[in-house]
């Protein structure tokens, strides 16, 4: 039976470039037969590198049946899995979040989860002297992953071997890292096409904060003002994604790629509440800057209080 | 603070001397300072291990205080592990069984699980060429890791690659496996100096199975007859055991490592049943033997109904 591969539900350029990275090294490696696969739509960033490296879509799946040879990549969480993920046959975990306790296996499997920026880093590691014979896809996939999960080196999840890597992948590449970058940042900062409703559900995790439920959504751009220009319409937003997502609040940060900060919206006294114990801000109307700000696992998650 | 590194609460050779293989690498190479302690009283095998190579018994801890930073190896089992694990500061996880779910880390941290017969056996590919530099006593702690673990490659659960290791360590410590083997398994075979009830916890993991808590206990020997000639008293500690551990029905195989057997003992309906179930076995009287069964993990425990 083909293993699926595949990453989390809201499918980011380190989340579809893994799985086809990942799929290349079983296939034609290995001797395993794999298959990328999505779990959602990717966003325009990861659309914009499947077409820069002329990669086929993945194909979009719900679920998996049961029984079916699966490896997860870039999450370790049953929340951002499908339902029946514990029915189907788990062959191997590849991640770099912290564990989240869910995921349950029939066997020992192969687990790897480093505190590296991003899953493709791992795997370069894995897949060690055999990524001499990576096609340049494979390789333009891992040197996007990389770029876009350190947000071009500037996010504090970076660590050397992340940048190591993706120097060798450009130079081997004959890419231009900053040109590169700037390209990809750009296609994931239109986002004229999306509603607000699917603005908040881009990029975000649900946390559980003080008794509260947070829908942590975080947009990453080089040009803030095409999002912030919509802001009274995606506060407006926020209470009915929250309600049908099960979640008390929505919490939107605009990450700026560029100036290294983020701007999170402060629809109420909640969020106001937030802003002022997380990140010992000053809040007086509906939005607040926070410099500095740029990883959700980092700087967001770790110091949430209500 | 100095990094705590253990395995599981019934420390045999592998849950013994794989916190001290990983102690010296991270004191050593690492920088990291490290000590390894023990959630319990080793077994005789581990006992044999640490005087053979004259390394000092690890202090035995209970619980570990919030905050303490700690590498978790050979389980990912919270039963198996303090009741205070996850307010601990989890720095990484080495392990060769499957995931059970139920660990939490504050952040992405290393955890490495692979479908191999020994955690020594992960730590070595791990360490890689820094082996070199591992004293002549972490080589014989992991040489005797994997032959414990693989039963001197007896076990289904024995790879190629922990065979080529130990192989490897042997040659390089001048020791005649068969030999140290045979060594190590006759101090495990000497039991006279416990109980009933401590045999029936020796080597013990807990199993929900059809509704039922089972306490699956398996004693490894090349002198089963010591075990056996116990059999009417062991079976007498059994309601006593499982009543005070929570558990339903306490299972106890005696494995045969030469004859590469299970002997079950079979103290009522619930057991035989168990073994007609699981193991297609014919039972008359109140032992049954079990052909080619000698791994948990790999036969009993995939196989197990009610």
């Amino acid at each position: 039976m083909t293993t699926l591969v595949f990453g989390h539900k809201s499918p980011d350029t380190d989340s579809t470039g893994s799985p086809i990275i990942w799929s290349w090294y079983l296939n034609q490696i290995k001797g395993v037969a794999a298959k990328p696969v999505l779990l959602g739509e990717p966003n325009t960033e990861a659309l914009f590198v499947l077409d820069r490296w002329s990669l086929e879509k993945p194909e979009i799946i719900t679920d998996v049946a049961a029984d079916t040879p699966v490896v997860i990549v870039d999450t370790n969480n049953p929340a951002e899995l499908p339902a029946g993920i514990n029915d189907a046959d788990i062959q191997g975990i590849i991640d770099h979040h912290k564990l989240v306790g869910g995921l349950e296996t029939k066997g020992p499997i192969d687990i790897r989860i480093e505190p590296l920026a991003c899953t493709a880093t791992i795997m370069w590691k894995m897949i060690g002297k055999d990524m001499a014979q990576a096609p340049t896809a494979v390789k333009g996939a891992m040197l996007s992953c990389i770029l876009s999960d350190t947000l071009e080196f500037r996010s504090p999840t970076t660590t050397q071997e992340d940048k190591a890597i993706a120097h060798d992948l450009a130079k081997d590449l004959g890419v231009d890292i900053s040109e590169y970058a700037a390209e990809m940042f750009a296609a994931k900062s239109d986002v004229s096409a999306f509603s607000e409703a699917e603005l908040l559900r881009m990029d975000s995790k649900e946390y559980a904060v003080g008794g509260k439920q947070f829908r942590v959504s975080v947009l990453e751009t080089t040009s803030p003002a095409q999002v912030l220009d919509r802001k009274d319409a995606l506060m407006a937003a926020m209470p009915g994604v929250a309600d049908e997502d099960g979640a008390d609040q929505v919490l939107l940060f605009v990450v700026d790629i560029l100036q290294e900060e983020a701007t999170l919206l402060v629809p109420n006294d909640l969020v106001k509440s937030v802003a002022e114990k997380s990140f010992d801000a000053s809040v007086s109307g509906d939005i607040v800057v926070l410099p500095g700000i740029m990883s959700r696992k980092k700087q967001i998650i770790p110091n949430l209080k209500v």
